[in-house]
């Protein structure tokens, strides 16, 4: 491999000489061989390319910066967005916390970059930018990194998780209306209870889904908050007046997404609890989606030793071993997703409490987090409805089946011969494993013909909208 | 002790004679022995006290209930809300996951209590209401419990929670004004930093505080939403038409809090997302929390051999062995409480996502450790106000020690010397231990009357805003 | 009420006049209004009793406490073993994180009940024992609540945690043999699967006991190491040469558990991994449990609209209004107490990993998660194992319809016909809802005699032991 | 792209023509597009590769598969372990939770290349060997996947987590032995408490480590148990005898490592406590160790305004605006793996709570959770060893300037004026801003000459070895 030499205020390294990062993401790749390289998001380094671009266009019509080197530097964060240089960016997540690396990582890409398509070399001396005096300029790490986070983390949710949720959301309200008239014996401490209709079940999950994506939405307010204009401390040191403002508003631009300000730099910079509450919106989403993955995966268990009330898709051989096995693939990869998710919250939980003073140095982990676990439901959701919500329709047979067996039908009876004599006769049906009907008319509290009126399943479904 | 037989639906059971519970109180005492007997919340119980009477009321005015029993419920619903019944109430968290327990324990409560109100005697055979037949009429513990559970959380929040971070973030808001023109040294990665004001540096602080209540706000929006009217498994079988908007009025009327009726049944009992979304925010919270508390016990380090910036009030002898010793014993206090709250979310999260078809079953667990998590903030936050913050002040010959030695300065030299020329001047002060300004003019890239003329702190802390 | 004067070297305080507590104690109470009263946990105080009068005995050997002053010390230090004075121990967990107001509540209250012991009284001026120079000799709050913390873990964990598991699992380990010739069908995803006697089924409950137990102990080892004789920061000062290892032997010789000094007291005072490794294991015998009761309360799921095969003994009744309920109660409570274990945990790592230079000051909470971990894993094995397992009954009926009705029985035929033919049997028995053994004669791939020879479903338990 | 078709029981599939996976692998690919393609962990890959090696072996040594086959099988298998295959395995994290997909993954890239090795062609219809038939011989995806995993996690835990630890583990070690006579002012709360030497200091971290190590090695015992041979559901359902325990001894072999067939195969497939556990030592550990990193980054603060008694390396600049500055990115790395390891252990939790009747499908999360924290730790210990504990180095002038400031030397007073006195001359130093001899024969409690020679810090650190 051959290399040519960058230099940096500590002295010269080597760097790869096709490469386009310069000496400090040199001294960041030996200095952190930590997990997989590269492992900093990629969410990451495209939001940098929004802002670098942003940051330079505020600083010229600021008049900081000259209209030629802002031309440059938006052409080169324009590949970045592109995601067209995302091999420049070999950094890893566990590096310093501020994130000050990739940042650096991001100048040193797009000084270079703009000086070879200004038609330098890379291994020429004197090149038409500098990472930190030019690209940089009114930038710290400590805020461009947590805008970069807040950037990435709203894009993504806007255009992943959202969108898988409320894909997911729409199959479900579809089942909904499909399964209306389906009554069925309802369960609860997973024991038969009274009647319910399928689609009253399922509406429950479209709720819960709801809910989710409103939990969200309120996260979000704060997450498009950005810190940019605040540097190195949250003064806005070394920032021209008017900065902080036209930088959000040029990212809005760029974004297309309602970035403004942050009210205070201070918080911004020392706390991420946008962040931990975005994390804890996910996290609470897990939680609803656990319940309904679970849900799907019970009530299609058995073929013939289980609950079987609804039947899924058959998508792939189940078993390596046991020929012709169907399994609850798509729930269980669902459920994998949402157990990472709240681990995850954990993970940024931890990392947003231990700032000191005027920054928070867990920055990476926290953006990592919030990312992988914005991603994983966005896709989840839409694998589990593409393969799996879609396709389940309802076993009829084995619905009528629980639906006629179930002493929970009883119920209907407290109104007419109290709790008291309506639990007797329930006692005596199963003691003796006869129906409802013949213990209640044996019991003597009843007729046939006033049980067939008031025991009536279809009629004890309604009595709410 | 002696003892009177009351019985249920399984058969006869003890009780002890002056106890106002029943059978299957009783039968759950001796069936749960785990932990300290009467874990089960009393805002729990306080909370059963509001919705029987506002069932009760609400059953009356639909026709289902005569006015005679309705008032006898009120008046032991009365007694119960006041605190007055706290000791008929011995049960514990770890009971049955649907907290049936408990609210048959409310039912027997206000039955017996009632029919003494009326005169009777707790010996007697026949008592003037049935638990179940007259007190739970319309109701299941399916959704008595979660209705319980938000009555209790919502209340606490707002009477609690809330006011203790209020009362917190005014004390800091003064503080920010107090301080508003102290310069001293910033820190990032816990190194010295570019300086800003001591009022700055709280103003993150009060912003923390303020995201904080503005998430619980959010999320109180889904605890206002009451189960009751779902009954059994969200249908509301057995409820009389109207039942589930009155009994929510009913209940927002005895409060005083803006309750309303679940929009979806099925998902206030199989799901505890509001919840969970509370301890979310809860947690969320703890985490800015930790920050603050942790910022003030590193700025009070010391005396002598710490950073010793601010000054806490010295409310107590700090140890037993050392002398003299003062200790930031209220911010430990506050940081154990987070620690707590972020662990309770868990445990809130696990037990939300572990519901299964028409019920969650880990309702009792939910409710105690988020008004743990309320009551614990409220608390610790007026401790640490009344105790710590409102006393604490700043420690001007340290702040200005630290300031006029910090390297950091240098920051403000870069857009006159550039990056690479104030970096040196930076090393070189540092290595040989001089001041700044002695090391740039030596270097010869400014003279004594630029240096004093561009590094002025005060200057250096005022570009936003 | 009635008050004296106590004062300590912060000056002057009103004490409740009948109360054996001090200065110090009362200024905690009126300083940490946090939750309930007296919440520090008794187990701890408990604990202080042995390690004061262990204390008290190794200063009288090493000839720096006089015999008298030890048998004072001693006395009282009985009485707060014997739980006698628990009432005189009002802190609350969330104070200084050294817990140093508790180790002087302990002072305080030793010191002035063993004046009284020894004929003085309460408002006397001059006491015969001084709370820091006396009964606080050789120690710190920074080696004594560590060491509380320990004793009590220890011990709780032995006395409830590890017998209530033994019990279970004992239990758990009769039902492997009662049910070891029950063939029934096995589940994997929650699907059918091969099948396994319920014994089986049962002898992976009792491994994973087995193992949790182990788990335990390990860690306890760690627990048996005792912090006492650190003092302030781990050195020792103004401790007796070879005080340390004689107070650990004092301490063992009174609790009769194996107790020893610890190896580094640096260790010992800043970091309480020896807690979260125990918590760890509780949490994993938390996880073992949760599966355990997952399973008994799925099991035994219907009673005809589920999976059935086992029956659970019949409690109380489980439903305020559907009558006749019976709910898998036991189970859920263990689950709850499952989830808040594995919650504790959380906590409990985020305070040991908060530990600052010479000490961690989360101990309070770190302690009072743990013994509520131990307590109520302890406590709910014994109410589970009392209340349910052991009347635990198969279902045979249930067990087997289920067995016979397994498309999974083909798998026995892998080894005859290959698994695509196996698949191809299962495929059309399940599509035409039909026998395996119907579907594999009409395929022509057997004879029914082959059938019945080759796919035995007893003969599919075995290979293994 | 060109293509070749492949089938498996449900019919066909059209498959890269140039890839070695079949039917079942592409299904998976298609199903579950979640998250970056190839996210299942190679150590679980390259796993496969010694237990179908093993099984191969062992059926041939028993007499079911034919030498020659087994020959193939292990050909394939030696490239797989060599990592030479590593692109024929595309499959995700989320997919089923059996991972069976994985397994069928490994299975057709084994029979696929085994057949060209064999001289065969992709393309041909039929193959040398088949994948269920022949490579999965006495094998299920429920026994080869915990094997699999437990194979990984032991593996990765004695090559990476352990060696990094003891890396660490010395270095400090050799900086107690350096810092040995450097006495110096303790801290707890926080403040400044009676001194110790720096190299005490440190020997709480070596023990923290010790500790750890000692946690980690307890957790692997369970690890080295192997569930191969349980096959479908812990039956050992057509294997041949004996097979569990030579399939055991076979992977030790080729491991090297200390491997044996579990006792009891059902909880080997239904529960992954040994997972759960290991991720709660890795835990413990990250517990450890985010202290150990959070003294570095505290005690080296500074340069000028914080504690600044040691010095660490300085290699990279810190601040892309500070110029000059240092920060502690090799701490700051650590505990940002330390937060994400805390954050896994909770994914783990949930995952390994959450198995049925026969198994837990929650491996893969399970798996790559604890694969990624045994990475994390091993790697960033070897990083922060290298990168900063080695080149640690106290800063002698700071210390020493803390050390003769600190009013905690007045403990040393005690045993000589009492608690109280001593109290007075530390209060009356810090107030009037006095020396602690100033005061104390200002007070008249001693004279100069019995303060000299009482008040000693060196002779303060000793009463312990």
């Amino acid at each position: 491999m051959s290399f040519r030499i960058e230099h940096d205020t500590m002295g010269e390294v080597q760097v790869p000489a096709d490469k386009y990062w310069g000496a400090q993401t040199e001294r960041s790749r030996n200095n952190f061989k930590i997990g997989p390289e590269g492992s900093m998001p990629k969410e990451i380094i495209h939001a940098f390319g929004y802002l670098k671009k942003a940051a330079a266009l505020a600083n010229t019509e600021l008049g900081v910066l000259s209209a030629e080197k802002a031309e440059l530097i938006a052409k080169a964060c324009d590949e970045i967005i592109a995601g067209q240089l995302d091999d420049q960016f070999p950094l890893v997540i566990w590096q310093t916390g501020s994130g000050t690396q990739s940042n650096m990582n991001g100048n040193e890409v797009i000084a270079n970059r703009a000086h070879v398509i200004n038609g330098g070399a890379l291994a020429d001396d004197k090149k038409v930018l500098h990472p930190n005096d030019d690209v940089n300029k009114s930038q710290s790490s400590n805020d461009t990194y947590p805008t970069a986070m807040h950037i990435a983390a709203y894009k993504l949710t806007v255009e992943n998780t959202i969108p898988g949720l409320e894909k997911l959301r729409n199959a479900l309200a579809k089942k909904v209306e499909e399964f209306s008239s389906i009554v069925k014996t309802g369960r609860t401490h997973f024991m038969d209870a009274t009647p319910l209709t399928l689609g009253q079940e399922f509406s429950g999950y479209v709720q819960q889904i709801d809910n989710s994506i409103r939990a969200i939405k309120n996260a979000l307010v704060m997450v498009a908050e950005l810190a940019l204009g605040g540097t190195a401390v949250g003064t806005g040191l070394n920032t021209p007046k008017g900065y902080d403002v036209l930088v959000a508003q040029k990212i809005a631009d760029l974004t297309g997404l309602p970035f403004v300000t942050a009210p205070n730099k201070f918080e911004a910079l020392a706390a991420h609890d946008a962040m931990v509450e975005l994390s804890g919106a996910l996290k609470r989403t897990a939680v609803a989606l656990m319940k309904v993955a679970n849900d799907v995966r019970m009530l299609s268990s058995g073929p013939r030793c289980g609950i079987g009330e609804i039947v899924i898709p058959d998508n792939e051989p189940g078993s390596s071993i046991m020929p012709g096995k169907v399994n609850p693939t798509q729930p269980e990869a669902l459920t994998m997703v949402c157990a990472q998710v709240m681990g995850n919250d954990v993970a940024v939980s931890i990392g947003g409490m231990s700032g000191h003073f005027e920054l928070n140095v867990f920055k990476p982990l926290i953006a990592a987090n919030v990312l992988q676990s914005a991603r994983l439901i966005g896709d989840a959701c839409v694998s589990f409805t593409d393969k799996c919500a879609e396709g389940i329709t309802a076993n009829l047979p084995e619905i009528e089946k629980h639906l006629q067996n179930s002493l929970m039908l009883v119920t209907a009876l407290n109104p007419h011969v109290g709790y008291e004599n309506a639990a007797k006769i329930a006692k005596k049906a199963h003691k003796e494993n006869k129906t409802l009907k013949a213990a209640a008319v044996e019991l003597g509290l009843l007729t046939n013909e006033q049980f067939d009126e008031w025991v009536r399943p279809e009629d004890m479904v309604g009595s709410l909208k």
